[in-house]
């Protein structure tokens, strides 16, 4: 990664983890519900979802001002997702992010609860905003629920934990990977473009952009779990080695995800061109989330 | 309760039942997910939130046809809480209306994203809706999201918890329960007036009368738990006593709570009679909250 790019990043993360913070902590909630809410929201993150809502907006040339209230709600949403999968009913773990999980720091009924807060109220968020018409409140609050729910990013993750009693083909994990973790970055780009005022044929090529951006984020991690660097990441390496985790490297070995991830960047790219977005900030965004290294 | 008003309960509950089942089953999610929410779904309740949103609307002569999608959703709202409240992490439940409770039924994680299931969705049955202009959406999204929230049902939930290790007093017990209880019935009762387009002064006092109903609803649900019948609440009693659990009869005696609940009830149809709401549908549900033996 460019220093460029790095300084860039940081910048955007920054930003957004102020503006975050402040929206979470003008909802009134009891004493021990709000600390837990905010020790998981304090804890960082490479806040994906909204950068890349607002790059989306930036590239199609949008007031990125406006991505605001709905990136938030979508950081909340992730977040709330995080705390739990960390449940012991779930992934079971101790760390998140080099610190204790949620539910290890406070109680896992607190757990519980915090996600149930955050999910509920990013509604509220998006509802709530004086930048956003009604119609654009309904768009962004009905793609979000739908893109976070059943046929979303929580049918997802149900797929997942079923999913790791057995061996499954390269085509379920990649749609458990389209349902639990593309299902939200589509939301961003799709927001994002939205914003801006995108046409809807346009909007049918990003949401096949959307789609790769997906995958190459998770091969990325799968491949990280193997080769990554423990410090940098935040968290062990080889767990899923360790859980017999279906990833991609252990359908196509490390050799063949590192290739297949290369394919997706190109086709990525190439629906990029098809609408004339090739060298704006959503190719950039590729890149990134191909060659992190965290 | 009288034959007709059982009668017409029933009547109530049986369509609830169905377009609940009906618009739940429509939404598409993964196989073991869908039966895990829609077991939750089928194990029946009183329907009370939709009822009284319905009933709401009918006392100020709206079309109660518009209320359905709305009632559903924070139906789904109401059934997702009592998912997680029943968790081991939470109040550890094995039978919720006379069957195994969802986590018993199917597992830990599968309950806990039973429950995210059907709180994520419940906003898009709204913003789906054809019935609903944009603005009434937005309002019916907003409130749904702020009363099921960190400042309400979520927020109640934590302090209900909290409160579980100490004595609390009256005060603390009626601030819980307004939370936990009292905004979901307050919802039902300000969106089926809001879609009957009532003006915003008799709101504040269908507001006031919302809290009453909440807390009588309230006391009753303690009351029943200390003389009701076991069979027709569908689950054991006494549990609170056995718990220690702070409620109207362990801070004011049983007489004391029905005391209590008679007060509220004189103050509950006052409210009605202000805006001269006496003898509709809202008054016979009050008595119906207060006299019920389920």
């Amino acid at each position: 990664m460019s220093k460029q790019l790095e300084t860039e990043l940081a910048k955007e993360q920054e930003h957004i983890n102020q503006r975050l913070l402040h929206s979470v902590e003008a909802i009134p909630a009891p004493t021990r519900l709000k600390n837990s809410i905010l020790y998981s929201i304090r804890a960082g993150g490479k806040r994906i979802r909204p950068i890349l809502m607002k790059w989306s907006c930036e590239s199609f040339h949008g007031d990125t001002e406006k991505v605001y209230p709905a990136a938030i709600a979508l950081e909340m949403i992730h977040t709330y997702s995080l705390i739990h999968d960390d449940l012991p009913a779930m992934d079971d773990d101790t760390y998140r992010r080099g610190q204790y999980t949620n539910h290890k720091m406070f109680d896992e009924a607190t757990a519980i609860l915090a996600g149930d807060g955050l999910l509920t109220n990013s509604f509220q968020i998006i509802a709530n905003s004086s930048i956003y018409s009604d119609k654009e409140k309904v768009f962004l609050i009905e793609k979000l629920s739908a893109f976070s729910g059943m046929s979303g990013m929580v049918g997802g993750q149900t797929l997942d934990m079923e999913s790791e009693k057995r061996d499954i083909t390269l085509r379920e994990l990649e749609e458990i990977h389209h349902m639990k973790t593309g299902r939200l970055l589509s939301y961003a780009i799709q927001a994002g473009s939205f914003l801006a005022g995108t046409d809807d044929k346009t909007l049918e090529v990003i949401d096949q952009f959307a789609g790769y951006a997906g995958l190459i984020f998770q091969i990325q991690d799968d491949i990280l779990d193997v080769v990554g660097d423990a410090k940098t990441l935040g968290k062990q390496i080889g767990k899923d080695a360790e859980n017999d985790k279906n990833t991609y490297p252990k359908i196509l070995g490390l050799q063949g995800a590192i290739q297949q991830k290369q394919q997706y960047v190109e086709k990525a790219k190439t629906c990029l061109s098809q609408i004339g977005l090739q060298s704006t900030k959503l190719e950039t965004f590729i890149d990134y989330i191909s060659d992190r290294n965290t």
